[in-house]
């Protein structure tokens, strides 16, 4: 049996702050828009699964994957949600490749979701903390922006990474959205207006951080065999990877080395059976801008410490040898949670479909996809390629 | 490739109020029974899946997958949540089983999870409808004990089952859970005793509802070959299905049958090759009596409205034909929700192991447990062997 399983069709809702619609709104859109993508009937799929990590706590409403079904007209098929924090959307990713592979499922629908503007901003803040050691971290007040401070601090003293480097980031992640007619924030941000905006946590500041957002996206998959039936231009996931750090950022050996990601980046690598330099176009998880330059180091593309030289030299803009984040990334498309990861597979996929527009990598075979959940206790990859 | 997958370990953590330990302390708790009673040692635990509806409300923790591998020190390997509501449990064994089937990991250790006692009433009351329509019910009152006084009132009416019969279910599953150490309530309760209890929607009293609990339920799982490096004695998944329903009870075409239910266990049986007369021992999801009485009708013990009248005729009782809930079932073993599922199949692998003390069922070889989410939305259904 072959190992690949195939994409065939992909979806997004709009990103941003949805005030007049709801998360099965939001979600049933990306469904559709997959749906119709793909090709496939509504019975022809067999399974749901839904990336999403805090709804009940967002919305009051849990049980999305009966919800979507029912709501979606699916004729009663198996639906759950899968929760791995910020990595939700991987996750739901990595399960239906797996149900597939298991002969179980032939043909599943993945949708990313989160509803995140519907409660206050300090709710949103609590929320999104359950993602940290609540008993170590959230519960006295290190919030993500504190703990990835944590980590921009200790890379700048270790490598000397500059305040600018860690605002470059948002100038290409918001240059490529300006392109991608679903992100949050379709324009460009000077560099002198990111190094400018107000502080977080020194030295993070507003515009090195990934917005409050709602939105969806969906995937259609299917076995490599099946995929024939629908389409000449499938897509196919050639390796999942996934691995765990300690939750809380104190227990960790360096705190500038996501240990989950080089070791689930590297595996992915080995079972694609490809090195990082076979790979034309990459989706990192920028929650914050330290994070993309951490992961780009992670994965391979730069040495330990040169992460933001490689920003400065341009190595990961498009047009660039590693291009990292041509949708805009968490920063500018958006990061409704567990939305993010589904979002990074159809933003690839269209890559490889070459229907990047004006944000397409030229001649796309393979990319990859880092998405993490807190800050680096787990991580989750995908290698796609055509 | 067999389609079986071995449960060689299971454990349980004390059902109860708990206040005196944390989500990561029972979670571990039933963890580590698991591991002790399959001899695996930890590194050779591949993934975790754990089974979990709302922690992010009760605890303020999600992403319990990482925090699981890092408190329980398992180096970490892959680790997620799985949501379906009071299915969340289901659900998770069932990934487990998608994972190992697929080839992606040979040991697994499933937890289900769930710590409501740190919230008030109303919280946690608020926290459960999460698991319902919340747009459509939760949101104007219609709590559980609410929708379920629904489909008792509409049982009555259509098959003329009595307040006696609703409330058979809790002294028969009481008087097993007087035989299971690690129940919630372990002692008898009288018929007036029930009949006499506090209404909470008419006609659903408060012995005929499950308790706000905490615990956890841990199982190894590996594939069928695996399973003979480390036990004589593995207990086999034969099927493993799930099936959707509307979310919002007033959907239905009949709100006396949960349509999941009876299309999950008859895939089920299918599956495994049998029929229900080749199953010795059930575990049915009584959140509420009235859903034993609707699911032994749903699964084929009884037929449409005679299920009162089986608990009469003491069919589903040990030593009857078809035990229903020889733990002592959500009732008195305790409901935390997302342990429930895991919990089900902990009590039928005990059964098929001769591991049942007081409440063995003798030369039990067969079980079947149904977990639903919501009033029915969702239904998981494994059949297991020996």
């Amino acid at each position: 049996m072959s190992n690949r399983v195939a994409i065939i069709g992909v979806g997004l809702s709009k990103f941003g702050e949805l005030w007049e619609q709801s998360i099965v709104d939001i979600t049933l859109e990306a469904a559709m828009v997959a749906i119709f993508d793909s090709g496939v009937r509504g019975a022809d799929i067999e399974a749901v699964c839904i990336g999403n990590m805090s709804a009940g706590r967002f919305t009051g409403q849990e049980h999305l994957g009966a919800l979507a079904v029912d709501a979606g007209g699916l004729g009663g098929v198996p639906a759950y949600s899968v929760e791995a924090a910020c990595a939700s959307g991987g996750a739901a990713v990595r399960q239906a490749y797996m149900a597939i592979r298991s002969g179980e499922h032939d043909v599943m629908m993945v949708l990313g979701t989160e509803k995140m503007s519907d409660v206050n901003q300090t709710e949103a803040m609590n929320t999104i903390s359950v993602a940290s050691d609540w008993e170590w971290e959230g519960m006295f007040g290190a919030t993500f922006p504190a703990l990835y401070a944590f980590i921009a601090r200790r890379h700048m003293k270790e490598y000397g990474t500059t305040e600018e480097q860690l605002s470059l980031p948002t100038v290409k992640n918001h240059a490529n959205a300006a392109h991608n007619p679903y992100a949050q924030f379709q324009r460009p941000v000077p560099l002198k207006v990111v190094m400018g905006s107000g502080m977080l946590a020194d030295p993070i500041r507003v515009l090195h951080s990934s917005p409050v957002t709602d939105g969806a996206a969906g995937l259609i998959m299917c076995s490599e065999e099946k995929a024939k039936e629908y389409t000449d231009t499938p897509v196919y996931i050639e390796s999942s990877t996934q691995a765990s750090d300690t939750l809380a950022l104190h227990d960790r050996r360096d705190i500038c080395t996501m240990d989950a990601v080089v070791k689930s980046s590297k595996e992915a690598l080995e079972k694609a059976k490809v090195e990082i330099k076979d790979i034309d176009v990459f989706e990192l998880h920028d929650s914050f801008t330290i994070g993309e330059i951490t992961l780009t180091e992670d994965v391979g593309i730069a040495k330990k410490g040169e992460g933001g030289q490689t920003l400065s030299d341009g190595l990961t803009e498009i047009g660039g040898k590693f291009p990292v984040n041509t949708s805009g990334g968490l920063k500018a498309r958006g990061h409704p949670i567990g939305a993010t990861g589904v979002a990074q597979i159809v933003e690839l996929a269209l890559q490889l479909r070459e229907q990047g527009g004006g944000r397409q990598v030229d001649g796309a075979e393979r990319g990859l996809a880092v998405n993490i959940g807190g800050t680096g206790a787990t991580s989750i990859v995908h290698i796609l390629g055509r």
